[in-house]
């Protein structure tokens, strides 16, 4: 059985959550905390990032990126014209653009923010950095969160998915990055309709139930996060 | 005619240059500065980041590992045996592991300390943050390559090239990186000879002629930088 060593609230756990369920995987979890730096887990991956996939063959594949990218050489063409990462090449391009953005720039500029101040830091010990959140670190993820929202509509008002016209790794990336943020209630929903619509679509994905249903211990969801029509 | 958007310190650009001549391919330059933000060449790549190839096809691919994908779907098949990611899937999923390592945890640890703030800031205006270097920076980057280079040592202590039997997209990633560290003196080599041997080994090669010619204005590189022998 393929194991998942991941984080609840790790934006780039969520990813590749979702792209397992997406391609038909069910890996068990083992939860491994993002500041813990665990010998055991360090073995596996010596750089210590999450997520982390343990195929049933042995093989331990690490990174958000790295994972998409393995599934897609063993599972994608299993996938036909669900594939992930399409085949022709302005979309790979186009889809990895994307994902950049998403698992790297969205990252830096947003959800590391946030995630880091309003949830890690509640469970970390305070040697290693736990303690009240920095407030200047979460008002400047919530500024940058707003043009991050307006470029999926801008994408989104052209195109029936963030990518083109059939769902890719992209709009996976950026509505796992986004899920992290909308539990916390900081995704300025009204300020874009057509990227809420968007983000309606890939929730209601059975894919996504998993990560509607996890909670932090002490901090309720905002009230929408779990709602499939907001 | 392919033009690779870049700048000759940036270490993406230096992993995009050396990728392409390994490739056979000999793009034009076009120099873009780090912290410019040009508007012309924000409507080639929205995100901002360098490097940037707009092949001869007129597509815009942007990012070290957007183009060392795009390189191997493109050409990867003619390379035959000299292919930069390997067909076999352990060694793919070793490459990218390296990849992430040197062009993620390396950048982050090491050299966009060092480029920024003993190279970029010499170049930026004050407002955009120019100015003497922040020797903290330096101080913790410095302090970093040292455990980076015994892992280099490490893993090629066990095999022929970072990854494997061949040379791959990781040695280039991982010497692209430390060619930036190495101009400036702050690659400490006398603490492993295994990675010195490594590295001697990839800067010979002839994709890393023009990266060996390029002089920061004003600032001379380590004695070393181009001797092919040390």
């Amino acid at each position: 059985m393929a194991i998942l060593h991941s984080y609840p609230f790790c934006p780039h756990s969520r990813f590749a959550r979702l792209i397992l369920a997406e391609t038909g995987l069910e890996p068990d979890f083992a939860e491994e905390k993002p500041w813990d730096r665990r010998v055991p887990f360090l073995e596996l991956n010596p750089a210590g990032n999450l997520p982390l996939l343990v195929d049933d063959n042995g093989l331990a594949v690490p990174g958000a990126r790295g994972i998409a990218d393995y599934l897609d050489d063993m599972r994608g063409a299993d996938l036909g014209s669900r594939r992930l990462l399409p085949q022709e090449m302005t979309q790979r391009v186009e889809v990895r653009r994307l994902l950049d953005w998403f698992l790297v720039k969205f990252h830096e500029e947003v959800t590391d923010y946030l995630a880091t101040e309003k949830i890690y830091k509640r469970f970390m010990p305070a040697d290693l950095g736990g303690g009240p959140p920095d407030m200047s670190a979460i008002r400047a993820a919530r500024t940058n969160v707003r043009y991050h929202l307006k470029y999926i509509g801008f994408l989104i008002s052209k195109r029936n998915w963030l990518a083109g016209d059939q769902m890719t790794y992209a709009d996976l990336a950026a509505a796992a990055h986004l899920s992290v943020v909308d539990y916390l209630g900081d995704v300025p929903w009204d300020e874009d309709e057509t990227a809420k619509h968007w983000y309606a679509r890939v929730k209601s994905r059975p894919s996504f139930r998993a990560l509607l249903a996890d909670r932090v211990p002490g901090m309720a969801p905002a009230d929408h996060y779990d709602n499939l029509d907001f």
